[in-house]
């Protein structure tokens, strides 16, 4: 935990749902506004029996870390003792950004869709990810200023060619902020439908958007961007300094709601990282776990959490980002990452991996000796 | 880099061959010496094509993170740019420790071999973690104090059955010692023989044997048992005091040599930690990747880099234990952990799950599309 967090903003186990019913569902239109009062919390109904299940397991209390944490958990969310992952998917959703104008990235907008064509023809690193852990994967044109070929891995929905500068003017329009959650939201459903999904990726593609997310996350969190914001892409020290500063300018500017969601997301957010959002949202109401990436993915998270806290026991945070506001945003969800590669890369690829060690996990659960089993003495 | 880590110890690189080949080599019987002497440094010819090729693949420079560190490594070690890891094994060595009469354990000797059977019937958690990532398991009897049964699995490399209480004698003979290391060899060479191994997990098994890996980190890096000395499997508060005491006490009685890897193991070492040393250094000499576990492993990996320090670019440090004296080894080794999750099971689980890591870095460096391939423009 950070003393970069402060959380008097995060939402009281008893204030959730009178918050979320006046504040946020009632912008959506059916057939998400149902999913949304659908989310149950995670339930600790097996909480005892999985704990003893994996204490009972042929090594010493507590001794596999973090991954009987993530057993249990999945123990939980599947509402079993022998969690299984059949289908493990990753959604890449992309989009631009106008607040590149500002230069704020290493990288110039065209990347963003030159990006896209790589993940559809099989050559970026969370191409590589998946493939070793047989995760399939979709990439969410979600945003992109550039026109995408059609393709089989490509869903098209497209809000509008990148969000305004968000320096100068809200990043979308309040319709626009509404389709794009649902949007996620519906590229996970129609996958579910063809094929129940045990677990999801949520990663990322979209130049500026380390900016868009850093700047989610501080008027949520109630830090300050001269703390919170990174290199992303590989900018130097003078170039970091300026893009604080047009974090912190853009958030005096719109001031917005740190309780409202979609306010934060209107005001400086992404359509990629509303994208992600509406997916977690909607991965939550089928108990699907969903793994986070980095910062970008871990701010689509904060506004899901924000809209619908019940998806907490859902979500996982795969990879501890080099991005300090990461930190932030998970502390304030109350998430730890598995992870921890200094990565940076975003895609996804933080998620691909830790989603190994969900699998990892979910089989120690099933496969591993008991003491009884095993024939083993218990500790002295 | 921790300040519990004193360098002062650590051989300089001019030192290596004199300081060896005076006080190590010539203990080792044939064809062991032999395959100590042909240990190269693993040579940076490849280094900077190694490194421009991962730099060029499509992703912000340095934003896999550790993974691109592990790529470049595999590159060297295997001296090619397309690593691959056709064969991954993982060796168990078990043995029983006469330090356990001292009450510094929280289970009894016998859990050593059924342990070992656990292996042997694939009910650990060692073999999950295998199974998940198509890591073939070796289990080795170093000196368990039972009798175990054939099993296709277990190689009988028995030197006796436990070593001596530490706390009142030298732990092994010098001849055992000896026997010892050249066993761990001769395991890793036979398997080698019969199918190449590109990376190989070290991993143990052995109740008691924290207090002599301490022992062994604490002696070589110079550093007090009362900093150093962890939990192991689980013992309280007071239990870890009298440990630490124990290992103190150990250390003034015995005063090994630091610079005298044999000397150390023979006074407060254990057969499976030098079965781990000759493991490693025979996977050395044929230029396989090792992945070091947690706190036992790491010692073994000490001894050996003590005896030829041309082992040093083959080490990857799988994971970060619990038990605080890996910390000290790993800097004085100058490797970092790949995975860290809170765990301290050891039998090589922290070591399987870097495999899959390391397996991802070597698909990165072949799988990868370079920034011309895909057709992406670079940074402004």
């Amino acid at each position: 935990m950070t003393n970069l967090t402060k959380r008097s903003n995060r939402p009281k186990e008893k204030d959730i749902v009178i918050t979320r019913s006046a504040q946020g569902f009632e912008s959506f239109r059916e057939p998400f506004r149902s999913t949304l009062k659908s989310i149950e919390p995670i339930g600790k109904d097996l909480l005892s029996a999985a704990q003893a299940k994996i204490d009972n397991k042929t090594k010493p209390l507590g001794s596999l870390g973090k991954l009987e944490d993530l057993a249990v958990q999945l123990c939980l969310i599947q509402k079993k003792l022998n969690p299984r992952l059949y289908r493990k998917s990753m959604f890449v959703f992309a989009a631009d950004h106008g607040i590149v104008e500002e230069g704020v990235s290493a990288y110039p907008s065209e990347v963003t869709g030159q990006m896209v064509k790589n993940f559809l023809e099989g050559g970026a690193a969370i191409n590589v990810l998946c493939r070793q852990c047989g995760i399939d994967i979709r990439v969410v044109d979600m945003g992109v200023a550039g026109d995408i070929e059609n393709h089989p891995l490509l869903l098209n929905k497209k809000v509008r060619k990148g969000t305004r500068n968000f320096a100068l003017a809200p990043a979308m329009t309040p319709e626009e902020t509404v389709s794009a959650v649902q949007n996620g939201a519906e590229v996970f459903l129609n996958e579910y439908e063809s094929n129940p999904i045990d677990i999801v990726g949520l990663g990322d593609m979209g130049i500026g958007n380390t900016s868009s997310a850093t700047a989610i996350i501080c008027a949520i969190c109630d830090i300050s961007p001269a703390e919170a914001t990174g290199r992303g892409t590989g900018i130097d020290y003078k170039a970091l300094k300026h893009k604080a500063e047009v974090i912190e300018r853009a958030l005096r500017f719109h001031r917005p709601n740190p309780k409202d969601a979609l306010d934060v997301l209107q005001k400086v957010g992404g359509f990629e990282i509303a994208g992600i959002a509406g997916a977690a949202l909607a991965a939550a109401s089928k108990r699907t776990a969903v793994v986070l990436d980095g910062v970008i993915s871990t701010a689509g998270g904060l506004i899901a959490y924000l809209i619908n806290p019940n998806i907490q026991g859902f979500l996982i945070s795969g990879h501890r980002s080099v991005e300090p506001a990461q930190e932030t945003a998970l502390a304030f969800m109350e998430l730890e990452p598995l992870v921890d590669l200094n990565m940076r890369l975003g895609e996804g690829t933080g998620a691909a991996l830790a989603i190994h060690f969900a699998e990892a996990a979910a089989r120690i659960m099933r496969e591993m000796a008991s003491f009884e089993e095993a024939g083993v003495t218990k500790k002295i």
